[in-house]
């Protein structure tokens, strides 16, 4: 029976620690320190009280490792990794943004494009909807798919993945960014400079997808700007929720990893540059 | 001998009071309510009192009347300019950005580019340093300049004037905007990124001048980023402090202005255009 493991007691982590549970998996959670966090579904009282195991201490090695902390966390948990790796140990990196497993120095490791959301209060994480992982399509990724089939995680293996990658970042590039720089949630799309700024950003991220060979459909744009303005107006974006708490914002690996291709390739992307000069600076 | 009048105790209206005051005019000052206002000199220990008359409750016709309020209140003192001014007073508008002339319904009406630099804290206003006021050339603005002679108050009537308030507006397009939107004093600049951003709102605001009628010198932008690589780590714009004690911004009549020019004349000016956008909602 294969084990798993998750680095990072957050939203994410947390409701992958309680789907693999749920199915009668083995599964440890590894965080800061020695704690307990509880999981509940949106509109369900039962909690779920899950032990979390400090990282630092472990030495539990994993078969399959997610890691679910933010991308400014990534650095700190690097060092500790060889606690709950083996040689053939298949690491998931379940994080926003893109270009972060480079930082990761072991073979087998892929970029999960995660559609999990949920929100943590304290020890306490709420699972609002969705439980899919997109990933690229290989033997290990088929492998996790079919031990994970019984569980509510739904593991897709996709030979178009970097579409899928591109489609979030730029999904992100828009409303992330404008929500963050106006300390506004989804109501600020209601401003038409704002509005026009982020068609403008979709537009430009585009751009910049075509130049990485990836093509998308003419209207992309316009069906993006269709789903932000479903959103309900007090609707945050992570960037905005860290901005709003002084937290650092995951601005390299969204909007950076944009603003760096855009560079590389000689392109004029001045909405995406503006922003970026702005956000970098938090 | 003409009567003085000035709306607007804050750090600039209140040194106009003390330079008219020094050399023996009649000045009275106009506030929210009754109150007083310190003034000193940087670095003289030396406070002059100066009593503030409520606006609203004033019957004193002035012959020539500052009007010193920020742009963000000038809508709220509008109402009561009957009760300091007759029909042949000489209004002088001595505020930031421009466009705000055609809000007053009052045929002598001129808006001074300020070189005046001071700081209001609490009811304490200490003059930095300036005391300039560049305004068109014509009978009223010459006849100013001449009953003010022999004050501190140094009154320059320009033929070119026109590029004195662009160049005053391209100064504050660039770093205001890049002070207040990263919430840093002058130190931002160190960033690359946001000195390329300052430096392309220098271009943009520039291209706007031009399609204006405006012309400056090749190196504008240049000369410019140079003055702002003078100012010290810490030092703050109006905007930045604005911005920091969430008050409002004077957005409209800087950025925004320059910004709708840009429209009328169907420029492209991606970088006014997306960090006008931000501002925008403050």
């Amino acid at each position: 029976m294969k084990k798993f493991g998750i680095i990072g007691p957050g939203a994410v982590g947390t409701a992958i620690a309680y789907a693999l549970n749920q199915s009668g998996h083995n599964v440890a959670l590894f965080g800061r320190s020695n704690s307990t966090v509880l999981f509940q579904e949106y509109n369900h009282s039962a909690q779920h009280e899950f032990t979390v195991h400090a990282l630092q201490d472990a030495h539990e090695q994993v078969d399959i490792l997610f890691i679910a902390v933010k991308t400014t966390q990534l650095d700190s948990i690097i060092p500790y990794l060889n606690n709950v790796i083996h040689s053939n140990s298949v690491i998931i990196l379940t994080q926003n943004g893109y270009g972060q497993l480079q930082k990761i120095n072991h073979p087998y490791k892929y970029h999960a494009v995660v559609y999990i959301s949920g929100q943590k209060d304290k020890n306490s994480v709420t699972h609002f909807r969705d439980w899919t992982l997109k990933l690229p399509i290989n033997n290990n990724t088929l492998n996790l798919q079919a031990v994970t089939q019984d569980s509510l995680l739904n593991i897709e293996c996709l030979e178009d993945y970097p579409e899928h990658v591109w489609y979030k970042l730029i999904v992100n590039l828009g409303i992330n960014t404008v929500t963050a720089l106006t300390r506004q949630p989804a109501v600020v799309l209601k401003s038409n400079e704002v509005k026009t700024l982020c068609y403008n950003l979709l537009v430009e991220g585009k751009r910049v997808a075509e130049a990485e060979n990836i093509h998308f459909d003419d209207d992309l744009e316009e069906s993006i700007m269709k789903i932000y303005e479903g959103y309900p107006d007090d609707m945050g974006t992570s960037m905005y929720y860290d901005m709003m708490n002084a937290r650092p914002l995951e601005t390299q690996y969204i909007q950076g990893y944009i603003y760096n291709l855009s560079q590389k390739h000689q392109l004029s992307t001045p909405y995406i540059e503006s922003t970026y000069a702005i956000l970098s600076t938090f």
